[in-house]
């Protein structure tokens, strides 16, 4: 009873969207400021990054959702807020230019910001985009899911309908990926609405299981951003009977907020910085959750293996090495490891052993744009699937050049 | 009173080396195996890969080196034997070749293996090279080291005179490193011989104490190796008084131990997969030693700071980032951060925050070949060095193609 609709941030009922360009970034093609607001209060629940260095804009989001509500998110890209002396300054300012072109309190602003560390986020080009991005709010979930964007080579917004309480319900959502991407917490940014309506506890419980099986096992490059913000609202206006415990309406709810975040996170590696292919790492047969997630985490973050993906090659070596890296305790003659896509299947590794396979069918298989890297640790039924990208010369040339 | 010597490791008295192309690799211009052999049986501590998955030559190893003595070494290139059900007899047999052409047991035999994972490797051309290998035992370390490499583009040996008991030692090493590097334990390959005269407990409690603060200090790529091993040997000739407790001849010793272990990693770093930039993190103001380590170490690791020190951008954001999600408690607020170099010195961060300073400048100082990454954590004493390299185009076209 899941089903994939169109109109990411803007399907849910009673939310509007819109980005512009208001000038932080200088490129006038690229959008740069984003707003999304309810027709009336959220309940509303957010993860954050684990890095001790937290971008202004969290400080700022933590203090206006601490009762559970909010009911606009504003975000800008081009300069993420971070390591400034007035950083707090600007990123409450910004929440009181939403107050004062939209009527919404500005203690019911999220904030968020992503794009350069360190360098003064002046407020100027913000006031003077406000009068637009207000007017020109509506469906417009894409033109936001745009000016989010840094790197990132496509917008990614996402949605689906679900059924809780015998009412449709629906659940959108927009992202922004590419670099500084091992959530511990969430991703750089993403913003989900939804119309269901469920308690401040059941939303946040929600989120929180829902990230450890999502966000946490994505991985670009390992290097956890400053700044990584995932904010759900739900405005409740679907009609359903409020999800105040668990129960069926609860596990719906679930399973499309699911559906949302593997879907984001798999539009996120695939557009990792740089990246030609996603790589989904699939491990089962742990004896532990921890060893599952270790293990193909591990993978997921090897340079070695990412490199190889690059070149389609089958060196299956640098997987073994790396789950004996992992920091987990297994069987490593234990392990079986296949590489599969849409191309077929082939298995490489058996019993911690190679065994002999066609080069040739090795490299049709790793030639395709989604690889599966498949471990089974022969210990016990627990499994986990990560996800990450491959490493590639224009990985090096974005992070060699961001700046300039 | 250390002073840097010719020789590698035929430097200290009663040792031999040789290196030759024996046919394990194609390219018959690439030596691909060594042996270094001494005059009496030597006191011999190792320390080895943490990675589960470990090369078969490591378990020989471990046994053959139990009783605390070994005199010879026998190390390929070009196959790491590792994850082939029948490593163990190779490796085995390797010894034992050995022992029938030097007369030395195969259980003074300390093995060792390098290149691709998982694929069969033939004791046919071992077997084949030995006589050529064994008659031209010489002063040849140079040779040896050659026969060690893999992707490596430049050989790394070094030695030093030092003075323990009114006698003059010496203390020579050979090592290999480039990829897969991030030795929990040891570096990829480094063999380290002297003619000191040293307890097994003291040259042991030496060199664990030693790789903490060089070979664990050092990352090319964060890739743990499966074959990592680290050995030294001490045949005692020099003649002093043997060092059997901690005392000023011990502190000697440790200190030419270090300079070899040092100048080693700074190679190793320098001549990392793809690398065209040394990369050395000082933190100082840590208020433990692990934060110190976690900090410098995390620095080095970073993907990010490793293509912005490729690309010569002051990103100290970067720096900050990794510094974040370090693991360690650490005041953010009070991070002061230097870019350093033979061609001056720039203050990018002071508190947590950024300072106005001349990106010519910058990128100046950061064109050089070695780069200072100087980080002030200001809540202790503590400090530590660490030491990893930038990420290049070459290196994803390295590891892209690895095998073919």
């Amino acid at each position: 009873m899941l089903k994939q609709i169109e109109g990411g941030v803007c399907a849910p009922r009673g939310f509007r969207a819109n980005g512009v360009h208001c000038g932080i970034r200088k490129n006038k093609e690229k959008k740069d400021l984003a707003l999304i607001v309810s027709d009336v209060r959220c309940r509303t629940a957010c993860v954050y990054t684990t890095n001790l260095v937290k971008g202004a804009p969290i400080l700022v989001t933590r203090e206006h959702v601490k009762d559970g509500y909010a009911r606009a998110v504003i975000v800008n890209s081009g300069n993420a807020n971070t390591c400034n002396a007035n950083g707090v300054e600007i990123a409450e300012q910004m929440c009181a230019l939403v107050e004062r072109y939209t009527n919404i309190p500005a203690s019911d602003v999220v904030v968020a910001s992503t794009g350069v560390i360190g360098q003064e986020l002046s407020v100027a080009p913000i006031a003077a985009g406000m009068p637009d991005l207000v007017s020109g709010l509506g469906d417009r979930s894409s033109a936001a899911a745009e000016a989010i964007m840094t790197t990132d080579t496509v917008k990614k917004e996402i949605a689906f309908a679900f059924t809780a309480g015998g009412k449709e319900c629906r659940i959108g959502a927009i992202a922004k990926g590419v670099g500084m991407i091992c959530p511990n917490m969430a991703t750089m940014l993403m913003f989900i609405t939804t119309d269901a309506a469920i308690s401040s506890q059941m939303l946040q419980r929600a989120l929180s299981e829902d990230v450890k099986r999502s966000l946490n096992m994505l991985s670009v490059d390992r290097d956890t951003s400053t700044n990584d913000t995932l904010c759900i609202m739900a405005d409740g206006l679907a009609g359903n009977a409020e999800i105040a415990a668990p129960g069926a309406d609860y596990r719906a709810f679930c399973r499309a907020l699911h559906a949302v975040t593997v879907a984001m996170c798999r539009m996120l590696a695939a557009d990792g910085e740089g990246a030609t292919k996603l790589i989904e790492c699939r491990v089962r047969g742990a004896k532990t959750q921890k060893t599952a997630d270790l293990c193909a985490k591990s993978v997921i973050n090897s340079n070695l293996v990412k490199a190889a993906m690059f070149g389609a090659d089958a060196n299956w070596g640098r997987v073994l090495c790396a789950l004996g890296y992992a920091g987990a305790a297994i069987d490593v003659d234990a392990i079986d490891v296949d590489f599969a896509s849409s191309a077929g299947r082939v298995a490489v590794c058996r019993s911690g052993r190679g065994v002999s396979f066609s080069e040739e069918e090795a490299k049709r298989v790793l030639s395709e744009r989604e690889i599966g890297i498949e471990v089974d640790l022969h210990g016990g039924r627990r499994c986990a699937t990560a996800w990450g990208c491959d490493l590639t010369y224009e990985y090096v040339k974005i992070n060699g050049d961001y700046r300039t």
